[in-house]
């Protein structure tokens, strides 16, 4: 750890709004949709994808916001920058954020664009199929971000679905540079293997110069490197950073930090029923640990803890402070 | 039964987003808050409530309109007339009816006005705390009503919290013309026993003049006649209408018919989460079993059903079909 910092953790990320509904298989089929898996769409797109699906039920997502609301959860501090506009939904995702003590430094509005939201259906062996129509969220450029914020905290967490325009690729460069600028780390998610590949050139340059700590499952690290066993993918990824961590569902995790290789275990869960949100609150129990100068293992366990909660009811935030699960 | 209908019920009611958030009983005391209660509130404190309340869920609501979603719940033939604005919740609560196969009737939507939201707090032992801002909902008017619909639907079901102004007094009585010169049943939700209150004599005379089928609390009804016992209510109500249901909580309901007096029991829970929308779903389940000629002990039980279903988890509206926890 370097100076003293008002923030533990800053997330960088697209802001979303989740719209969460239960779907049969057959319903996922028939709109021609990959179970599981997360797609971009349109607003068009969105709409009719709304009006075909079930009653739902609205909360605040959004990759990054989600692991910070869980770093908070911990009782860590956390700020998050991104994007949203001037309408009910921006209400919404705004006041769920600072509701749980974490600092929003939103970007300018501009342009006619609505606050981003994620369509979301939760399948019965608790799967999530997302549909993110971006909005807003994905506008965010360089000038969006609140540089002091950045410098003032100990690490700076960047969500890899925002990494698609290039303005926001720019703006994860600046991000970066103002973080270590400041002495801080910098930490990246790569959200999502089709992101990764979409992207593989910009993703491999940024986690070479400008990552200190990766997170990513075992699809996306496996995507990022090209290569066919978990096992390259580790050899490749400590040539690039300083400390990975790399989660495999019910499997746990595994830490990679120089030579050193740890697995962590998942914990128990009585009923899984919606996995959204699991590795985001895996980084933020990861991050916290880390932040507060938890050996690695620790901080492994950390992440699982928060992933369990998450998966164990429907939403991707904690629905209890995370900070009652731990002695720590 | 009168002619042929294309609908069993048509709900008329203000239109709500649910705002649901977890609270503390000194957080529903320090804001000077009754728990339990339903408040209506202005624009400047729905914010400021807002902004001081925990993270939040959204959700459709509106009692009638969770009435209507019970209904359609059960395999019955439901539509609902109520107003909503061009905004993000307008959408939300029109995709939510539309999505449990209610059909919709929006009035239109005019001034500056917001969709309506109840910020809902529910305590440690499950009771909710309302604070309904009413926006665009309350602005109904006779002009709003679908009175082919109505006229088309064997009950129409009115939601007395929306007997508050003028215009939309004035609409229910335009209602109840067009119900009963189709030949059909008027039926009356009273909701709340401070809105009885401020209109006790308009609400005598509705339900007088034009009120078949009676649903209301044991609060409710002695509201009404300005009595200390429900026996009295009991025997100024059987001279007003031709049928009451009274709900009374954990005590089940009474369902007062002529000279008739039937108790119904509770259906036992688990564990009550969220008692937000019991008394919506007690009257879905005694309009779907009269509107299929049960007799009157099954159309309680129906109710009862219902209502267990309902606050046994958070949010005003079934979780799972109606109709899979009936035999009927």
């Amino acid at each position: 750890m370097s100076a003293p910092a008002t923030y533990d953790v800053v997330g960088v990320g697209n802001s979303l709004v989740d719209v969460i509904a239960h779907a049969e298989d057959h319903f996922i089929e028939s709109e021609g949709l990959v179970k599981g898996s997360m797609t971009l769409i349109e607003s068009d797109r969105a709409l009719s994808l709304y009006h075909a699906m079930g009653s739902a039920v609205e909360m605040s997502g959004g990759s990054a916001a989600n692991t910070m609301c869980g770093v908070a959860s911990f009782g860590g501090k956390a700020a998050y920058i991104g994007k949203v506009a001037d309408d009910d939904l921006g209400l919404v995702f705004a006041h769920d954020l600072r509701a749980v003590g974490v600092t929003f430094r939103p970007g300018r509005p501009e342009g006619e664009m609505r606050t981003g939201r994620c369509l979301i259906l939760v399948s019965p062996d608790a799967q999530r199929t997302m549909n993110t129509y971006l909005g807003m969220s994905s506008w965010l450029h360089p000038g969006d971000l609140d540089t002091d914020v950045i410098a003032d905290a100990h690490v700076t967490y960047l969500e890899g679905y925002l990494f698609d325009r290039p303005e926001a690729k720019e703006a994860f460069r600046t991000a970066a540079r103002a973080a270590h600028g400041a002495g801080r780390m910098v930490s990246l998610t790569l959200s999502d293997s089709f992101c990764v590949d979409r992207h593989r050139d910009d993703f491999r340059g940024l986690v070479r110069d400008d990552v200190d700590v990766l997170f990513g499952n075992a699809d996306e690290l496996r995507s990022l490197y090209e290569v066919d066993s978990l096992d390259e993918a580790v050899a490749a990824v400590r040539r690039d950073c300083r400390l990975a961590a790399i989660t495999d569902g019910k499997d746990g995790s595994l830490i990679v930090s120089g030579d050193e290789v740890l697995r962590v275990a998942a914990e128990p869960v009585a009923k899984v029923v919606d996995t959204t949100g699991a590795g985001d609150l895996y980084a933020a129990g990861f991050l916290h640990g880390l932040t507060h100068g938890r050996p690695l293992p620790e901080c492994g366990r950390l992440g699982s803890i928060a992933a369990a909660e998450v998966i164990s009811h429907v939403g991707p935030r904690p629905l209890v402070e995370l900070r009652r699960l731990v002695t720590f």
